[in-house]
This record gives C-alpha cells, sequence and structure tokens, in this order.
C-alpha cells in the first residue's frame, strides 16, 4: 500500500521527535474560546434540567447506542439543546491563567480545539438560523437567520436528506492553531481524535435524552464552512452530526 | 500557517471527490477481525454481569468523566475486563454476509478498523501478557507472557510511569486497508476520529465500574509496535489508554 504510505504516516505517533513548539517559544497562547463582538446577539441556555435525563440505565444508553437517520418532526426543547451541548463541551472548570478548560470530553493537553456551530430548525422558542455555542459562558450567539436550513445542509452533506430533515445539525469546526501552539505537526492527529471523543459523547447524551443522532464525516468542505462562515484555513469544519427526537 | 497546511488540509473533508475505491473495484474485502491460529490459547471472557455496574447515574458518569493518573494497586477482576472490551469493541450484530459489525460505537462505514490489544499486569485469573481482543466471539487471544510490562509500557509510553503502573494497557490497533478498501485515501482522516469514539467510549465504561482510565496518543510507535508484534505498516499502534482502580 505504497501509495497511502503518507496518510498512514500522518496517523502515527510523532511524539519522539522533540519539536520546539510556539509554546515551548512561549509565544501568546490563543484564547481558549474564539472572540465575538460585544453587541451580538446572546441567547441564555438552562442550567442542566435533570428532568429530562431518562431513567434508562447507563448499561442500556451503552448498549443502545446506534447511529439514527429516520426522525420525528418534533420540535427540541431548549433543555434538551442545552444538555447536548454541555455534554459534548461544556466548561467544567478553567485552568491556569486561562491555560485550559476541562470538559466532559478528553483532549491531548486540555487543548479543546473546537467551536460548536448548530444549524437549527426546530427548537422551541429559537428561530431558524446559524448559532455559535459560547462554551465558557454557556450561552449561545446567534450569527443569522437561516430559511433554507433543509436544502442547505442536505446539500453540505453531500445528498444526506436526513440530515437536511433534522431539528438541529451540529456542525463542529476546528481552530487548528490551538492544537499547534501546543503540538505543532503532532497535533492534527490528535485533534480529529478528539473530534472522535466529541461525536460519541453527543451520542451518549442523545441516548440520554431519547433522542437520535448520526455522525457525518462525508460533507462538501466549501458549503459548510460557507454555512458557519469560517475562512477555511485557521477554522474549518471538522465533523457533523444532525439531531432530532426520534 | 503555510508549514502546517498539508496537516491542516488532511483534517478537511475528502468526499466532495468521486474516488474508485477497492470496493467499488469489488476487490474482496479484508476480514472484520485479524486471524489467528486454530492451536492458539483462547480465554472465554464472561458474559456482561450486570451486578457489577454501579448504581450511579448516567447524568453523573458524564458530568465526573475525567483523566485518571493515579491508580490503587489493586486487581482488576474478569468481569470488569470483560466490561470494557464489550463497551468498547463488543459486537452486537453482523450484517450482510460478513460485511459489517455493529458495536457500542459508531465507524464510518462501520468498518470498525482497529483491534485491540491488552498489556496485562494485574487482572485476577490472567497471567501477565500480552493478548488480544476477539471481538466476534468476545473472547482473549493469549499472545505471550511479559513479565516486564511495567518498564516496557514507561518506556513505551515516553516516561509516563502512571501507565506502567497500570493493572492493565489498552493498545488499539489500526489496520487500515479495512478503511481504504472502502474510502480510499479519504480513509484516514476518519479513521482516526473513529479511535476517538473507541476511547470516549472507555471513559464512560470506566466511570460505570468506578475505574480510572487516561488517553494516551505521546507513545514511542517502533516500541509499541515491537510489543504488540505487528509490522507497523499493514498494522500499527494509534492509541493508547490505561485502565486501573482508583
Amino acid at each position: 500500500m505504497k501509495r497511502f504510505e503518507e496518510n498512514r504516516n500522518f496517523m502515527k505517533s510523532g511524539f519522539m521527535e522533540d519539536i520546539l513548539s510556539d509554546q515551548k517559544k512561549q509565544l501568546p497562547q490563543p484564547p481558549l474560546q474564539k472572540p465575538y463582538d460585544n453587541d451580538s446577539e446572546i441567547i441564555d441556555l438552562p442550567e442542566i434540567n435533570r428532568e429530562i435525563i431518562s431513567k434508562k440505565d447507563i448499561h442500556n444508553c451503552i448498549a443502545d447506542r446506534k447511529s439514527h437517520r429516520e426522525y420525528t418532526t418534533e420540535a427540541l426543547t431548549i433543555d434538551e439543546l442545552s444538555y447536548l451541548l454541555w455534554a459534548t463541551q461544556g466548561v467544567k472548570e478553567i485552568r491556569g491563567d486561562n491555560y485550559a478548560t476541562v470538559r466532559p470530553v478528553a483532549s491531548a493537553g486540555a487543548r479543546h480545539p473546537f467551536e460548536t456551530y448548530l444549524a437549527i430548525q426546530n427548537v422551541h422558542g429559537l428561530k431558524e438560523g446559524i448559532y455559535r455555542y459560547l462554551s465558557l459562558e454557556h450561552k449561545l450567539l446567534f450569527l443569522y437567520e437561516e430559511k433554507n436550513i433543509k436544502d442547505k445542509i442536505t446539500d453540505g452533506t453531500l445528498g444526506q436528506k436526513f440530515a437536511g430533515s433534522a431539528a438541529v445539525n451540529f456542525i463542529w469546526s476546528c481552530i487548528p492553531y490551538r492544537g499547534e501552539w501546543r503540538y505543532d505537526k503532532r497535533s492534527h492527529k490528535v485533534m480529529l481524535i478528539d473530534a472522535g471523543h466529541v461525536c460519541h459523547a453527543l451520542y451518549i447524551a442523545c441516548e440520554v435524552l431519547g433522542l437520535g443522532t448520526c455522525a457525518i464525516a462525508a460533507y462538501d468542505q466549501n458549503l459548510m464552512d460557507k454555512m458557519i462562515d469560517v475562512d477555511g484555513e485557521d477554522e474549518f469544519v471538522i465533523y457533523m452530526a444532525p439531531v432530532s427526537k426520534i
């Protein structure tokens, strides 16, 4: 498999080599969260509502995990959305002088190089549009109104209509410098692994709430980057998952 | 960040391009599990024992997930080990004519390109050594006896002594052709993400059993490949996690 040699090497450990990363050079650390304008529209998210957590035992949540591609048209509640955001990327603790965040998922060197965008189509109390999760504040940042999420997500996922039909699509972007700052060229492998941690956390959280999700890696990079308004270089979409009632 | 351009591009979606993969060429599919000699030493694993599952509610299992690097010297039971293996890579169902497996974790195209090796140091009833999980049979394949796991894992993880001290180390290898067969050069990104699914499943399973784990990406590729006796090309270590009582 000579033709895959380079890709395969990318998957291997680069940690035997001593690298002078930007962190070791004492260059400034990138912010823990992407900045935003002070005059933005911010929506409060409710605290965790334990009443929505199913009585299903944890073993069955693990055993029953599966990818759901058929959804009802029922809306998600803001309590449910709040829970999913917290369980995947919520901030439990900030360590040091804004050095690192501790979250319900692991991340190499606690870099957490992702932002969570939402294409919201059917959530009680929220207008249709594109939002970003402010993990440090546990709030939503409204980005822009979008009335045609259905077609745009279907096109953005290369024709996967079930994604276009979902109440909400989680769209995870990567800000690679957050990992590169610490791990240099070894960061890219571990940031991909980290994206997997986040998505499995979403699967489990959906089981807890009785919702359905399905990881999506087959998406159109340019269309999705455009949808969340990122440059595709210093920030780009890395993974997606629609969520709906089932 | 021109110097990281290639690595960053690796993290992006390649699914816009139509690729004639080996699957589309109707080339034979690789086996769902790495073959083994019929005269090998095989150890039965117990069925899931629900009595070992903590009464802790699922929300707290999600909320309390953290990386543990301090362990007691108490041995794991075979019931606990069996649970961890099932929750991360157990086979719930085989689809088609040995076409795909369904497991408690998601994998792109249900390829599940991993094998789970164990460096066992302190599990009741099992001699110290290197084993492989036979997910299709839910059994253990004994590979060889190893009395010096402590030092070898410490060296293999570039000096991370807590890993060397653990009752068991999960060592996940990747057999890349399982993904390449279906997704060609787009497979490598998604196989890394899949490794993240598996490891977060281990974190949650450890919370369920009251055990501690810590994901390890910083390992010595050659030492670890040698420890599980793989060639480092068609199969190589991709990720690790020690597990112990806490």
